[in-house]
């Protein structure tokens, strides 16, 4: 029998799905799961959105150009336009989620071996792909007791070799909550000039920034042929199943590259431009709604973590996660426990184990990603089986 | 200004879409395009898959599993029962449409410069794949002469080297509709055997086969450890559109690695499972008339070119696809200029200039691609243009 490839054996598995086989047998024996571990919101897809799926009078469910349907990128221009952000339809490519964005926009940029410099803990899944296109991940490294905020320039230039092509930010961030302040992003804007690189900016939590800083796009940094963002519908929206994101880039030939790949692909998906569409418009009210209770639910879940003896989460500014350092040595052995074998009244947490968010081996290990996206009676009861779990897991054994 | 990836700049642009802005300007100048370019059928999609988007009854389009929803993979057991192909749900991967399939079956087999066979003329995106997963393609030669049948058992030996590590088979064939013999599998189940090698075999056209040849899955052959089945429901039921793709395979390895790349995506896309899954059972008689449909436009379509002086097409078996020759030296440029320069009446036809379908330079460089996916009153109009086109690109000039 021939044998899988070396790469594919050496992918890791997402730290925020692998323990799903667990949850699965938990649940089959009637367990009750509080999923904290995946940003998949439990908020309604604004109903207009859904409505427009009832109303579609085509006979032919087509292909669409492969940049994606010219109706939809035009809604994003005046939606980017609210946000600081000047571009034209021309300069959007939708993708099968920001994903698809990623994977395509790493090949375009980059060759195998060449390196993309990344801060950590950050996004599992950029590791992923990252792989997926054979490319090389340097990172800096934020730091829980600094709050996740940007590395230093001197940790950013000690990264950089001649391979050095890109660097990554997630803004708000993904796994941290972290915002870059203006001045961070200065920084890094002079490195992107120095160095002559570019800049995957994924910025798609920018609707969710708690703290009053102001949202700062790279593509408002000056430096627009350096820049590539990214972005979905996914979280803003609540509708991570339609598998709608987006590589905006004002660089004519990262955006003709990126097209080829596209092509390949032959198109995203058509139902979900439809529902994206119509979400973008007229839907202001409904984000405002969501952003109240993101607000709320961060607010009650961080103190609660806090209170909990040994347990330390910063106040995350933005998206909906934090990361959070707990009284055990290996957060991953405490994550599948709580899956295996500890209930509390026939329900227990799922978390996503932090190391996956690190690349250096051996940070994160009493650390924990969690997503803030349960209604706040599920939260509280969540941080109860927390407490409680950590207690009888410290126990003398 | 940091410049785009090698590997970015040698991928090939799709022969199928890369004329497609000469057939827009002609389009913004009012003229009409018959597009023979693309196997996007104009059939309509199944009434009750359609009539499912109006019944979706969900308030949030979460992600679905990265596997796909049990309930599509359900009822594809229950499909493929029917075509003598036997496995479980647990065999089955989602994906956004064939074309991802083939990408992470590729990446999960293959390590960079590892090498795969492929039978040319070849769906052009294989090679765009390959490209993407930095593997090496290596052709052997179907000719027109012999109605694009099976290269032999030596041709294939030759092609061998010891990086070889899978053969892919298109089977019934785009781009030339030919559908292998049982003898033609068995040799090349021999072939996989003797080397140790993956068989891919994307059979996405298997409801298509004209001539009463029998469909025989690779997953029928005796080598389900080796074979990794590509399939996809754009083409049978006409929805290209909902990217919805499946990766079979009996071998739990490659299930399992190519389950990781699934991970780090997400998952396939929700609303086009739903339209799938509702697509697949009874829908025996819209499967009945788009079959006749197809097999009386072929036999119009492939008659009327071959009625054309110098034109000459095989009768395809299975499929809706075509490569014919032309009496031209350069298809491309004729091709070009048939978007650019001719009109009849006020219209012209759009073709994929096959060379794009060949991996060896110079190969197919006077045939085409054709899909007679248009109704035969439009297939009529293509004909007539055609013919007159070669007439006047003919003349002396």
């Amino acid at each position: 029998m021939p044998l899988i490839s070396k790469r594919g054996s050496l992918m890791p598995s997402s730290p925020i799905r692998k323990l799903a086989p667990l949850a699965r047998e938990a649940k089959a024996q009637g367990v009750k799961v509080y999923h904290l571990n995946i940003g998949q919101p439990d908020l309604p897809t604004p109903r207009k959105a859904l409505e427009a799926l009832k109303h579609i009078d085509r006979e032919t469910l087509e292909y669409s150009p492969s940049e994606g349907y010219a109706f939809l990128r035009e809604k994003l221009v005046k939606y980017y336009k609210r946000y600081g952000v000047d571009v034209t339809p021309d300069d959007i490519i939708i993708t099968a989620g920001g994903s698809e964005a990623i994977l395509l926009g790493f090949l375009a940029c980059l060759d195998p071996g060449d390196e993309v410099i990344m801060v950590e803990p950050g996004y599992a899944n950029y590791i992923s792909f990252s792989k997926t296109s054979s490319i090389k991940v340097k990172t800096v490294t934020a730091r829980i007791e600094d709050g996740f905020a940007l590395p230093s320039v001197e940790d950013f230039e000690k990264a950089i070799t001649p391979r050095t092509k890109a660097i990554l930010l997630c803004n708000p961030s993904n796994p941290t909550g972290y915002v870059y302040t203006p001045e961070e992003l200065q920084r890094i804007k002079e490195i992107v000039i120095k160095y002559d690189l570019f800049l995957f900016s994924d910025e798609v939590y920018r609707e969710f920034i708690y703290n009053g800083k102001p949202y700062v796009s790279a593509l408002s940094l000056g430096i627009r042929k350096n820049v590539i963002m990214i972005d979905s519908v996914s979280k803003r929206y609540s509708e991570c199943g339609i598998r709608i994101g987006m590589l905006v880039t004002k660089n004519r030939e990262v955006h003709d590259t990126v097209m080829k790949y596209c092509q390949a692909r032959l198109s995203p998906p058509l139902l979900g431009q439809i529902v994206a569409a119509e979400s973008i418009e007229g839907t202001e009210d409904y984000a405002k709604a969501c952003f109240d209770e993101y607000k709320e639910r961060r607010d009650f879940f961080i103190k609660g973590l806090n209170e909990i003896p040994g347990v330390y989460s910063p106040m995350p500014e933005g998206a909906f996660y934090t990361v959070a350092s707990l009284p055990v040595n290996d957060a991953e052995d405490f994550c599948r426990w709580l899956l295996t074998d500890f209930r509390l009244n026939g329900e227990t947490v799922m978390m996503a184990p932090a190391a996956g968010f690190y690349s250096t081996p051996g940070l994160g290990k009493n650390q924990v990603r969690m997503a803030y996206v349960l209604k706040k009676e599920d939260l509280a009861r969540a941080l109860a089986i927390l407490r409680k779990a950590l207690e009888v897991y410290n126990q003398p054994r």
